[in-house]
């Protein structure tokens, strides 16, 4: 990394959890009602199986919710917390940010973010966009920078974080970078065929996608000391995928000198030096 | 389950074929002529050969079967029912129910219904909507119960059976939800390039699927309690992928305490119960 | 089969090539110029490759050509042709039929047949559609009929030959399907993007394909005794996929009682029966 | 190889980098800014992990580069240009050529051509479209003629280096194809959904891309005698993938008289004989 690692820890670990239940279907289809949708499973398996297998290893996740969902599902989203994983912001219901204007984005996120922290008493401290085939407007960053926010988690154009600009001038915020290849969707999230989206991505079997995050966090591992993996309680949270899970994370914490964090935590390691 | 499960049973075991003959490709492409349209290797080769793998497992299936296939090719419908399988509704010709009225999405239901009665003597009791990538319209479900139907399952948002609810109150219907990860299109439709559709399905060799199917059916045994296929004669049917059928209901039946049951049976034993 | 076989043949192998050359880019596109274009690459070396596979293993198939791309390379059509090879007619360049009137859909099979004929000597005696993704038109197969043709090969519905049907009388003319799995092009074309194409298709290793089709042609002879597969030059042209063809037809001709047959073979043996 | 090799010289390997940084995004959707973009990760890591393999078995490459790209990664473009490697013109930010004037194509080409000599001064001396779903125009060949281009690398008809003719006369330029099977966006781009684009292409292991890249060198190397790779730093430039580059590497010079060299080499070799 280029920060400094904390003593005695030569590669920081973050798991973020995407929490997208019936959002994704309201927020590109306008309808929850059949074929397609998958939102409901993940409140009712997906979470609870994620939540055993985190709790089994000791390790501490941070969940980016559509507040949409949380307003639909609070007692779930007070569960999380109450585990002591970290609430992150997530959006409201999957918005096209670039279509905003400024002042309709600003109450998307205020909105989001007074739901997230009304329903668990924990204060969001970072945001990703959950509008991944579309672009954050130009005033994302500025927004959350305005919250608050130490981080955004949006880009995917570095291994490992980095002090945000914003307009040539470094601010209080880092970026989180996020890599397709260790995002479960890649693998085995089923064919969606919304309007304005269209991604057909072919399902793969448990063993071979655990072998293709072995293989990516034991070259991190040595050469950046930074591992960062996205993954949606819809996809993997099915009982014979949380196997993945498990098996990573114990593989993970087989190494050396590893240390899980929360994105909380790693941009305050960052920010501290900066 | 959620349910309890008959006694010295521990895990239901559900099988549903879509006997989707040209109705595909005449719903949505107005046209059965040439390249694309394996609607009829369905009923040629696809059905026959999944009866005889049926019956030599002793297993009873339920096919949701398309009416305006079953009114071109009754002597097939007939052939499954008069084995004891169940028929079950599946719309006209894979009408997309979002854009109809509700009176219109009414005489489709009834008109289906009655076709698939007088072909076969049997009684539709359930449903499955069979436009996969389109909503299912706000009055489908209401519709389902006027028609008498004791299950849908046209969602996926679950694991298991659980009661519908409809203006928030249950009604006598049980959703049995079904997974992209347990339907065949996903490992071996071919490419197909409908207006509307754009499904581009990578095939997979049979020993692939089979193992993936394996490893489905042992956690949902282990954790659930109950396992529920989609298979399709027109990709499933032919031949070199009959085996993956034949080995899966024998890996299942090899498991103790299992128990098949059709659609109507797993209804029933959950309205029982509520 | 259906029909009965030749004496002391349990199985007949059909193989069929689809010299598909610049008209693919030129008939969706109306362009030649770049990335996307393999068109050159099946008359450079897809074609000889293919022939010199088929002289070493004694094998007689089937050739479908676009005229268009039989008139931009005469002397590979001769060369095929002189190898005793059958030509088929395979439309003039990539034409929509469904889009063409009864007058100018005759007029390309004419056309078409013409310069086939006129080039090699050899006159056409079958036809299929060249536009994978588009209905054929409600005339194909009378204009077919017209033309003397005793096979169409456009159809996907059965595993074997069968006698074509024109307003339900049986003529003197053959089908003889092909399926999508026994198509190089499921597994090896490159992504292509035409406009009213979108087909992204996985790329297979050679090893992989011949796995499935050697199990194809397992279930095919002990099943059916038919087997037909569609490769096309640009695709399983290259110098490490022609090992695929070439352990292929070992395998194949390792097997007793199997007879390789040109589809003009196939739909004799078929009319004598009828 | 049509053309002789140079003495004992038995296969001329030669290795193409396109270094597409964030001229991808803004070309495609006009934004850098979020989910989707990778064009930052190629300046990070991609470049300088690639340049490192190359350093260290001593292999001299190709990079086309977008004048965009360079004019916002000097420094980058600078230390590829010091460390030895080929620069070659890749237009200025993905342009679809069939869409301009002649004399708005000739002026991109000069502007990419002037911001890449001026960079690096190294002067260019041949081009590749970057815009893989679209044509060249009709012009591109003539116009990278004037610039005074010894070879184009837009199409992938052939399998080996070719005269090119414009107007039915060869010029002074030489085709050097590529083919999509050693491409690696084929195995291992990210999902991209921008208008006009929508590759979904299945993310593959390290491993397996070796294993087909293998195979084709083992075909070409006994065949044809030239071999042609293209690669992304932002798509195998990540850390865990190197070793397929560095593995292939090693593999090629394994070969007994194998010759690397930059696409300017194999021009030149070519012409010579013409």
């Amino acid at each position: 990394m280029r920060y400094a690692l904390p003593e005695g820890v030569k590669c920081l670990a973050a798991l973020s959890i995407e929490y997208d239940a019936e959002s994704v279907e309201w927020g590109f289809k306008k309808s929850i009602s059949g074929a397609d949708d998958v939102g409901g499973f993940a409140t009712k398996y997906g979470v609870p199986n994620l939540l055993g297998v985190l709790k089994k290893h000791g390790v501490m996740a941070t969940f980016f919710i559509p507040a949409w969902d949380a307003e639909r599902n609070p007692d779930t989203v007070r569960g999380i917390a109450a585990a002591g994983h970290e609430i992150a912001a997530h959006g409201y219901v999957h918005e096209d940010f670039s279509r905003l204007s400024e002042k309709e984005e600003r109450e998307v996120f205020e909105k989001a973010h007074r739901i997230l922290r009304d329903i668990t008493g924990q204060t969001p401290r970072g945001f990703r966009s959950a509008a991944y085939a579309r672009p954050i407007s130009p005033n994302t960053l500025k927004i959350a920078r305005d919250m608050g926010y130490i981080y955004d988690s949006s880009f995917l154009d570095d291994d490992e974080p980095y002090r945000i600009n914003i307009d040539n001038a470094p601010v209080r915020m880092v970026e989180i970078p996020w890599a397709w290849v260790l995002n479960d969707i890649v693998w085995m999230a089923p064919p969606i065929n919304y309007s304005g989206m269209g991604y057909v991505l072919p399902q793969r079997p448990p063993a071979f996608v655990l072998d293709v995050w072995k293989e990516e966090f034991d070259s991190l591992y040595a050469e950046v000391g930074f591992f960062n993996l996205v993954i949606h309680p819809r996809d993997i949270g099915r009982f014979s995928r949380l196997a993945i899970i498990e098996s990573l994370l114990g593989f993970i914490q087989s190494y050396p000198e590893v240390r899980f964090a929360t994105y909380s935590e790693v941009a305050e390691y960052c920010l501290k030096q900066a």
